[in-house]
């Protein structure tokens, strides 16, 4: 038994100003994060479902990125306005968002 | 078919100080981080196991916890000479080591 029926990291990496690779944390991962707690919360799902922040999940170029276990689906490029569907396709209808899974094949 | 074998994610939280609640990040979370790092590229695991710090994984009065998936196995009061046991164990040998993971029935 899980302790989390979907456990949701989302980076929030900070890499300094100068470097040459992007950052989620700059592009929105805590806003990511504060939205997916607010509504995990309003749907009353934040018993059995966790959203936190982490580090670098490695997938830096297609960011802002995120991933939800157990399955280990990656989300790249996620905006702010997906969250909604993310936890109404995914979350609940166990239905990933294909349009936003990162494509294997490009890392 | 996912990215990574193994994920460890590892709690580096740190609460104000005048919390009453413990938090993982001040103790050792972050030294649990980089020895994990360390080890993993030492045995050459690094490119199918990953190891990286996250927020709160709202079991602090554990602590210092990590959870490890695809599995979800939360670990708790892991101090950094059990790194070695949990890698060689858990992490290749597929066998959680249940001394250290979380007693459900606590929670």
């Amino acid at each position: 038994m899980l302790k989390f029926d979907k456990h949701i990291f989302i980076c929030i990496n900070q890499r300094p100003t100068d470097s040459p690779r992007p950052s989620c944390g700059e592009s929105h991962g805590m806003e990511l994060v504060e939205l997916f707690k607010k509504k995990l919360k309003e749907k009353k799902l934040s018993i059995n479902v966790r959203a936190q922040r982490t580090g670098c999940l490695d997938v830096c170029d297609f960011g802002p990125t995120l991933v939800v276990y157990p399955e280990g689906v990656f989300y790249v490029g996620v905006q702010p306005s997906d969250v909604e569907e993310i936890i109404e396709e995914h979350i609940i209808a166990n239905r990933p968002v294909q349009r936003l899974v990162l494509d294997k094949s490009k890392y």
